[in-house]
């Protein structure tokens, strides 16, 4: 199979060289603005212009690596109207334009797949579409983004301030130049939006999805965590009861015996829960070059391979319901009426509350979480799982 | 699809009832003694002739849910013979007769699954060929048997002993009346047989694997293994090097913050590590009605959609070499010439040793313990991670 990759970073680079291990797939083209150090010896496949991949009637499958939404979705579109089968680890994409591009997709008779878009190297996606066939999807949960587990883990191993650890997460190249999509959530809220799309049958967008990263966390959250017994992990949540879909990104306090609290490093852990099968679990490498693109691959050779997950729809109006009550810690700077009837019990430190709250609505706690930093005022919070 | 299901025990009346979940799967014929009681309306469904499936055009798959080997290897051959795909769940039966029944479907052109067979409602061999597809494998490991980690996470909880623990676990439906293939090991082999043939086109049979279960363990060594921080798990372990395969089955220790060590009741993981993705793990239930049934049913409609792994063979000469040199935690009763020049540091409490040996090979420790069981004296070991 003639394949070309659009997009030739991290992730496009990587699928390339998966490729050649897979045997059968000839990438002949590569869309990207300048040939890439090391790659001089195929330098005649690189190109600037989309028309040589669409125009190419060879060209039976394009790999989308570029990331961001406009472009790639443009780039997207042409190859599909062209007739050519789509895979793409792009989650920004997927998650913004996940209807607009099944369709297109659907209409044109091709394949769009984008399992790497939520795990990275974990084959998560691919699992939750292929248990959905035979069995009901009740909750989906895990560690997506292995950017902030890295910077949790290491603040809990070291004690040290986030600012500290981010820096040294951007040094080890775990963390970008621009880490806000990691750490505010917005990464996470994404494959939580495309994740529960599949489970579910849904339709739900970014905007319906309450989202609180872990930019606010400071090491006195870490010692009154491990003083309790806790390891906190960003988590996707979102769990379907029958036409309502509790949804959302937070902070979570996890037992140290708990599967998720000995997620180390960079790992990713994500787990469906279904009527028959019960939980089930995956964990991997959430990013990299080679990780990624061995998922990339891995789609590319289900479509040469003529490899369908055709689970049966029962797609139906699925309800974004946030009313389901939890414990929550909140850590904040100053007891007001907005926050003292909401708490079951507090510790004060140095002017700090570090509070137990009682079992509050998730909708009213990121609400409130919300308002307070449109105050400027400084806190964290993690529910307690 | 019309199919048919021989034994209708725990796992096949299990699948019986995911194959209604799944759309376009009809069981047409059920072969067992008697009716199961609560399935008197489609009594007409059970038949104890074999020819009744054998000899019906309209049946294109059998799963095979019997248990043991001779009648299910006899039956499985006549369905491939007559044409019919073949799904099974029985470890036992893949385990001992991998080759035959692999080359009989081939010569019939017909589909055998077995991924049920290890890791029961985790699609662990599924996944395992799919990433084959593009990565080589270097290793697997894992928890594979969930009545044997059902008794060690309740040793490790309650600190009773194992007799105790064991009567428990069989009242609560986690043990067989006759527990010798899981605390023994021996179920664990299996499954390191099968997934070792999976991951390197190998063909090793059970004879090639030492195995060391579990059934001498005491609640003196959870006490050990507590105070030093560490928890003990029945491992697989099966690792390639060129074509020299390391593979054993052994009870192991693992710090208290590794992912293994905090795998609980009878829940399974099953890691596999590949050059491109790294370690991929998988987490679920390893038995149980529903569960298997779901992963019989998954293959199932594998055959049905035409999913198939076509991972490129690259079978070679494998070797079982043991040779490699780990560290051990040794418990026994005498300090004798045998013993002594393996230990590295000792203490001893009441007339018992516990020791924690020099590097030595895993050919020479498991060699050692089954002489020292031939002898009838007290002994367990177990490899430090």
């Amino acid at each position: 199979m003639k394949i070309a990759i659009m997009g030739f970073g991290v992730v496009g680079s990587g699928a390339y060289e998966v490729a050649k291990l897979a045997g059968g797939i000839e990438v002949k083209r590569i869309l990207d603005l300048k040939v890439r150090p090391g790659y001089e010896d195929v330098a005649e496949k690189f190109t600037t212009e989309l028309s040589d991949i669409t125009g190419d009637t060879e060209i039976e499958l394009v790999i989308e690596a570029m990331g961001g939404i406009d472009t790639p979705r443009e780039f997207v579109l042409a190859c599909l109207n062209a007739g050519k089968h789509v895979v793409t680890p792009n989650k920004n994409l997927i998650s913004a334009c996940y209807k607009e591009l099944t369709e297109c997709a659907a209409a044109n008779d091709v394949s769009l797949r984008y399992t790497p878009s939520a795990g990275g190297a974990i084959p998560w996606l691919f699992n939750l579409a292929r248990t959905k066939r035979c069995d009901n999807i009740t909750e989906i949960r895990g560690i997506v983004n292995g950017t902030a587990n890295f910077i949790l883990d290491a603040m809990h191993d070291k004690g040290a301030d986030f600012a500290e650890v981010l820096k040294e997460a951007q040094e080890l190249g775990y963390a970008e130049r621009n880490p806000s999509a990691d750490i505010e959530g917005t990464d996470t809220l994404r494959k939580t939006v495309i994740s529960s799309n599949i489970a579910y049958d849904a339709a739900i967008t970014e905007d319906q999805v309450p989202c609180y990263g872990i930019d606010t966390i400071k090491a006195c959250d870490i010692d009154w965590f491990k003083a309790n017994g806790y390891t906190c992990k960003l988590m996707m949540k979102s769990k379907r009861n029958d036409d309502r879909l509790a949804v959302c990104v937070e902070p979570t306090l996890f037992a140290q015996d708990k599967l998720e609290a000995n997620v180390k490093a960079n790992y990713n852990l994500i787990t469906l829960v279904a009527d028959n099968a019960g939980p089930l679990a995956f964990y991997g490498q959430g990013a990299g070059s080679r990780p990624t693109g061995q998922s990339v691959i891995s789609d590319v050779v289900d479509i040469r391979d003529a490899v369908e997950m055709k689970a049966p729809s029962k797609a139906g109006d699925i309800t974004v319901d946030n009313s389901e009550l939890r414990k929550y810690y909140i850590r904040h700077d100053r007891m007001c009426e907005h926050i003292e009837p909401m708490i079951e019990s507090f510790e004060e430190k140095d002017g700090i509350f570090f509070c137990i709250s009682k079992p509050i609505a998730v909708s009213e706690m990121h609400a409130m979480a919300q308002h307070r930093k449109e105050k400027g005022r400084e806190m964290f919070f993690a529910s307690i799982e």
